[in-house]
């Protein structure tokens, strides 16, 4: 995220620019400390922009949060559709390496590595009807990243799997999702990379280094 | 949770009657609405008793947050210490009996069986020490119950895995909260069984039917 800069620079920011400050601030400021807690000043002051701009640009705080699911989505989808596994040709080698990916990029603050849409759903799922649609699509689409992998590791390993490729999927989604969870209430990510450790070995255990 | 009784009746209440209806009252509004959205006075009209009573026995929200996690543990410990797989002889056995009694209680509403701690954890990590640090302590003591079946069922199999018996618990206990948040997303438990069967496949992988 961009340092704030001070609300008298308010009027220097074009439209787009107080827009895209408010997103990144309240993708920061919710993934601190949860939706309800998070005021609009929060993500106001967090941003460096007007309470005025705010309304602008949102009609509420509840259209900011889904405003900002589409865009955490967004940049994670810049983040995967270039990493280097990605370019590995075996599927199988892209499904391990994917979640190799995601346990080297859990470092650094709770707050710049955990889910914006995994906190959102788990306090809102009930009271916020449209902010849980947004994260169930978005977390389902990414799933969905995954699951082509899997589908095409299936069919380059010529398995004939009892589980579908989708409830694989879900499950790697459930692992990382549960991993925060523990990165938080440990604050390090320590038992985060031995869960993923345990969601490779998994992985290999259903797609064996050798074809079968 | 017992039906809420009409606040009139509270004069009729022992003072261990107010705190306990008090505490299964934040329970459930809590994993309802999450912790920050819930209100001292949610919790009063859900559990019956005046705000009066409320702060005889709790100096604030965080206090019986921390107090509700502590029931919470302990109502789960009541649960699984009688559980029917707990008189499995075979630890092994014991181990995928856990996951599969968790699966089988994921029914109902997303508020009876969905997790206190974790829900709590996610968005009150940083701006709550005290409660980060009682869910912490109970998710780990409900880990480390897993944890000593594993460690038992390593030692009855003969097995010498690479992974530590600490290290697979915590992974059990990170599907069953990733399930949770899918179960939110969803409004349905049907990925998070999904999830539960893939946390099975992966435990039958590690300690086969037959001992090697």
């Amino acid at each position: 995220m961009r340092e704030p800069k001070k609300s008298n620079e308010n009027s220097r920011l074009t439209r787009g620019e107080a827009r895209t400050r408010l997103l990144d601030a309240a993708m920061m400021v919710i993934r601190e400390q949860g939706y309800a807690a998070s005021t609009v000043d929060d993500i106001c002051r967090a941003a460096g922009v007007t309470k005025g701009a705010f309304f602008h640009h949102f009609a509420s705080k509840e259209e900011l949060a889904v405003a900002a699911a589409d865009h955490f989505a967004a940049m994670a989808d810049g983040i995967f559709s270039v990493a280097p596994y990605r370019s590995l040709p075996r599927a199988r080698d892209r499904v391990i390496g994917y979640v190799r990916f995601r346990q080297a990029i859990m470092s650094g603050a709770l707050a710049e590595y955990t889910c914006l849409l995994g906190t959102m759903v788990q306090e809102a799922y009930d009271s916020h009807p449209v902010i849980r649609t947004a994260c169930d699509r978005h977390m389902s689409d990414h799933a969905r990243m995954v699951q082509r992998d899997i589908e095409a590791a299936i069919a380059e390993e010529g398995l004939h799997p009892q589980w579908s490729a989708e409830s694989l999927a879900f499950h790697t989604q459930a692992v990382i999702q549960g991993s925060f969870i523990f990165a938080k209430a440990k604050h390090g990510a320590a038992i985060a990379h031995g869960n993923l450790d345990h969601l490779i070995n998994y992985l290999e255990c259903l797609f064996p280094t050798k074809k079968p």
